[in-house]
């Protein structure tokens, strides 16, 4: 038995040298970083709200709102295990990821490789079922203006 | 054999009280609602679009196109019901539906169980095959200033 | 086994009548054009991109960087047939592709059977299998103001 899941999410891009700027559980160094009430690392975020969506189990906004204190600052690897944990509990195991970032700042391309062994450690599958991919909206609207990124996941579920 | 489909639709929000504002088949409580020839279910129209790509039956705006006066205000199940007869009557059947919705207004959570089961009934799924999670572009563009919604549909087709 | 994959691109519109517009490997009669490195081809572009997410095999971004002069105006067919290519020494197949087209110019549902069969042909699968779905913003964004397109592309891998 196989489930499809996709996961969005959206983060600001703010100049704050001193908060540390995390992308697939990694500290990436960066003058900039994501505005969020937990570490706002925006490929968790989709990733595990893939897995929630294909298992049937809610979203993350649901299972860590992000008016609740005890989110703040949160390692969004904490995110995925959860999610993960809850599919386990309907019999479900994780397939492959693959995720598209949208986005300028930062660049995915020098860093793809840290970043897709970090979401591949944290999800517990090997490197070649994990995949980061990098692309533009060509400088249009508000990802356009660096205003902030996006990430869109796609995950599969079997059981 | 298995096939997946992705759907994406966009509706406006306006300020329009005496219009219903249709999610997924129910009818929301809102002084606002979504400008659209049919009743613009932009779930429903998402899931349609998703079952019909997966099963290479072309689109909804095909099958019922915004400029036909039969589809006004037409009830967006008719359109999800007839993307899953065409579907299987090349044998394809549902197996299951994750839906993000990216949007301000309305706010998904306080009525998610609801519209989860208005769209497991829709595509006679069982509740824990259909998911509708909710995110916001973090005020960024046009989305971000609640001139609409987006929601993309992940489905899975088998045979 | 089964491995799913996301693709999404994005290329501005311009006015430019002695360039050519291609979409999914077909120059489309028309004053526009698409900007891009490549032939910036926006559906071949997203397909190929999720075939090597799927596969964990990288982006097309990586495999043709838009800074080689190699690939000025290089016809996104090879594109494809590489990513697939890569895929296939994985020993993976493809299974069916799903795009959703967001966009005013060009429209699609005119062109959409000549845009299908071509890439059926250049994907090497059944009509059937191939499917390309066209939506709008609904006048939002950029995309709503026609400075561009978004093609989001849904694959399925097996082996
Ligand atoms: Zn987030
Ligand atoms: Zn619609
Ligand atoms: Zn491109």
């Amino acid at each position: 038995m196989f489930r499809v899941g996709n996961g969005i999410d959206f983060h600001r891009l703010i100049n704050e040298p001193f908060r540390p700027l995390m992308l697939a559980g990694v500290e990436v160094k960066s003058d900039f970083a994501f505005l969020g009430h937990s570490d706002a690392d925006v490929i968790l975020h989709a990733v595990a709200d893939a897995i929630l969506g294909a298992a049937g189990l809610g979203d993350i906004g649901q299972h860590f709102p992000d008016t609740d204190p005890i989110h703040k600052n949160m390692q969004s690897s904490l995110i995925v295990h959860k999610a993960l944990s809850l599919a386990a509990e309907k019999g479900w195991k994780l397939v492959n990821v693959d995720c598209t970032y949208v986005g300028d700042h930062p660049k995915i391309n020098p860093i793809r490789k840290e970043l897709q062994q970090s979401l591949a450690n944290i999800v517990s599958l090997p490197l070649e079922d994990v995949s980061i991919k990098a692309t533009t909206s060509e400088g249009m609207g508000a990802l356009g203006r660096s205003e902030g990124v996006l990430v869109m996941a796609t995950i599969l579920l079997e059981k």
